[in-house]
């Protein structure tokens, strides 16, 4: 039985549920942003074509490491040179080449709530939750160790969020929860507190096969249904330097086998895993996504791939892992227009290193988002709450980042240039002498002439101070708290919940997951 | 006699300064952002016609207020339709669009100190102090009215920073000077603390010849020389909508007649002095700022002269003026488009509307940034300091703004694509079981290989909660001190230093300047 339709009684409860969240935030209708202006190109066509062939020469003459005896049997069936002693394998670039033209350059992925599908590529972009920290902060109780109460306090928060598009992974570790089950409890507060596209961990098998059961039961879809289109996906990262673990390459084989979309994403940091210049991470970068691409071109041709940039630096100083910085955003606009010359959706992230939710947090966040969606990146992970290289989630920053995030999205809206919005006939009522807040003009459109910012405090300094000089942070603590004390998960079919809960139940009997990952 | 060279002396006095300087602060080279993307153009050519057209519509039916007996004197003798009853003028386009021409499209301003010089054009940008908030504040002592105490120590950051490169007006304005004669003291001050390009407020006859003098004073230059070419200029204002007022015309004519570049930059806020919209507002702007271009053209043909935008929105719910929004940016990006289309220089701001330097503060000024520097400004005014929609310069702010310039100037440090830099050999070197800490590659290159800023914190958690949990403003705040005390003036010569207060005593005796402006 098919349950892939809210029942009439869950759509009412998604109304009021969504005019209980109103009340506490004024905010941006779902959706996703579109980009209007062109991408900026860091390269010229030469320079496009000199990164291609050292990241070309890297796979043929160096190779990358496959840690996984069931992908080196796929490549070497393939025809490429395999050395089962050195696990590395070395590719032929027009075998490559052939695999990546494979990768659909756009897909759509559809949640439980088919209102809530996202479409990766096309000129789009989609925003997803902070991703993997182990650790949370807030204003009021400080930094801590990761919680399931956390964690679904903040998955409460990317549900509220419209323009939040999907989960990346878990916000934040709930280390409260056993290992061996915690993906059970996990995903299913993923899967009940939010109805938008989740994240499986390639951490083992047991893992992504419950992930992937529980994504199908949730959507109330057949075995053939799920298989059918990208319901979920994963992100795996290769061990940088030219290294692919097993985990990793077992979750991707066992998602493309089953249609299901996977983002590679090496971590190739300038001058500790990679080369000390941007591009020559960016190569490696280059090198070690496709080998892993073209694997599962090889597996299920047309299978859903991104392509992940996660380029940046090193502090020189500290080895400390910097983000935000002018070689991130170089690193991350030469990632997309690489993407865009192998015509497969990329995949950057809105990173910075600050310890807390301040100045430095914001300016390097703004350059990770000014930096991917000028690269036109697709895929934008960690867009909300990511601080301390990703050590934390904090919650203030996770309403900074969306206010942030809406303004960017309020900023790809088409201009429109009819005569009535050029404004003569206003310019010529009003004058020299007078004002336009009054004019016909301005009364026909001041309810939504321009962008209404939910965190931003506009009032002269007076009126502030008078009001206790609340700054930013204070202002998203706040905040945040009235959303999550008037949060509505959205409906979800009782039979379904069910099915879930009893999956879990008879998963846990059975032990969960092994531990050693 | 000619002073314009620095003795020996002065040489090694200013190298003295450098060291003294360096020891609290490591930043940047002196220098200029020369812009290596591509601008954002929001228009295509259909909508730069568009955008035009309205503008001259503007200037040919509804016309402009010129008050000021001679602007309109000379208008009318250039064959415009002059109302000397409303004071209204009306403008043929292609008359309008004859004078814009003769604009030059780059030029050099040269202060005292020639290597100081900044090119205005020429895809360069040039960043100027905060100037003329009534306030200042910073968190020792919170915000209190304008002091010269204040004044002189953010002349002295401006100083300071290698990535400010002139003085826009005063960054704040001294109220414990009389009015009459605060043009001489403060310009003392601006001359003698700095030997970058200052500002002359267009304020009344007096105020602008005074100021013309001392800067001719202080480079040592005949007037002559001084006239021959830029040394200083002025920023004027329209009082929008669609007017021009006295003192503002009568500055800048004053300078264009002695070749000294003149600023135009309309204060077209949205809803309020200009159209509800974005287009129509800039349509408006341009219609001042053309009305004005013209008549300097046609005073002195070739005068070198800035488009300015400050087009922004209000905040409907309050009328108060909001800056860094997602309409600022496209407001930005229009007018850089709309003055390449012109050929002109622009001049934009980063702007915003925080009451503090906090998370809003900063992501509304990189807002700010973003959209002048994609939309290639050649003059970006209050770059430093800027708080409180322009009421206040604030200590702190002054150095994040300079920092997140830095990362500006430094990404747009040209990309090098050799093949050392593709780093082939260390990729083959290191394999896939090392890391590029100690290879030769990384050892070649760390000690400067990435921008290394010097207000970030990139140390992790649990050592920068050791060290207090200090925050960006705090950390502003203390290295900001240390600038400011280990401070050394820019030498200037025992007799020009004398002349110029000669001049000041002077002028003081006489009473200074009317204050009836």
């Amino acid at each position: 039985m098919s349950r892939s339709r809210p029942a009439r009684s869950s759509r009412r409860q998604n109304r009021e549920a969504a005019a209980a969240k109103a009340a506490a935030l004024q905010q941006l209708h779902w959706g996703q942003l579109a980009y209007i202006d062109d991408p900026i190109n860091p390269l010229d066509e030469e320079g496009v074509q000199k990164i291609h062939d050292a990241a070309m020469r890297v796979l043929e003459e160096v190779g990358i490491l496959f840690l996984n005896d069931e992908a080196r049997a796929v490549l070497k069936d393939a025809g490429c040179d395999v050395d089962d002693n050195t696990q590395n394998v070395r590719f032929d670039r027009d075998w490559v080449m052939e695999k990546a033209k494979l990768a659909p350059s756009s897909f759509t992925m559809t949640p439980r709530n088919p209102d809530r599908a996202i479409e990766i590529g096309n000129g789009k972009a989609a925003f997803g939750m902070v991703a993997s920290p182990p650790n949370s902060m807030d204003l009021e109780k400080g930094r801590r160790v990761g919680n399931r109460q956390d964690y679904q306090d903040l998955i409460r928060l990317s549900q509220a969020f419209n323009c939040i598009n999907f989960n990346g992974g878990y916000p934040v570790e709930p280390i409260d929860i056993h290992a061996s089950i915690r993906h059970l409890d996990a995903i299913y507060d993923l899967l009940t507190l939010t109805d938008k596209i989740i994240h499986a961990y390639s951490l083992g098998p047991e893992r992504v096969e419950d992930a992937m059961e529980m994504v199908r039961i949730a959507a109330g879809l057949t075995v053939e249904e799920f298989d059918a289109k990208p319901r979920m996906f994963t992100n795996i990262n290769s061990s940088s330097p030219l290294k692919h673990d097993w985990p990793m390459l077992d979750g991707a084989m066992r998602l493309a086998r089953r249609n299901q979309p996977v983002i590679i994403a090496p971590f190739t940091l300038a001058g500790a895993m990679a080369p000390v210049t941007i591009v020559g991470s960016v190569v490696q970068q280059i090198a070690e996504c496709l080998a892993a691409v073209a694997l599962l071109q090889e597996i299920n041709p047309g299978n859903p791939v991104v392509m992940g940039a996660f380029t940046s630096n090193v502090d020189m100083k500290s080895g400390s892992p910097a983000f935000g910085t002018p070689e991130y955003m170089r690193a991350m606009q030469i990632s997309g227009q690489m993407a865009r010359f192998y015509d497969i959706p990329w995949r950057g992230s809105n990173a910075n290193a600050a310890n807390a939710p301040d100045a430095q947090a914001v300016w390097e966040s703004q350059n990770s988002l000014f930096s991917v969606l000028s690269g036109h990146c697709n895929v934008v992970f960690h867009a909300a709450g990511w601080v301390e290289g990703g050590l934390s989630a904090s919650f203030e920053k996770v309403l900074i980042d969306c206010e942030m995030i809406q303004q960017w999205m309020y900023y790809n809206r088409p201009l429109d240039l009819s005569e009535d919005e050029l404004g003569l006939d206003a310019i010529r009522e009003v004058g020299p002498n007078g004002h336009f807040f009054g004019c016909d003009h301005t009364q026909a459109r001041y309810k939504d002439a321009f962008y209404s910012p939910f965190l931003s405090d506009w009032r002269n300094f007076e009126a502030w101070q008078e009001a206790g000089s609340i700054r930013t942070p204070e202002r998203a603590h706040h905040l945040c708290k009235k959303i999550l004390a008037s949060f509505e998960p959205p409906p979800m079919d009782d039979a379904i919940r069910e099915e879930l809960e009893a999956f879990i139940a008879k998963r846990k009997e059975e032990g969960g997951a092994a531990t050693d990952f």
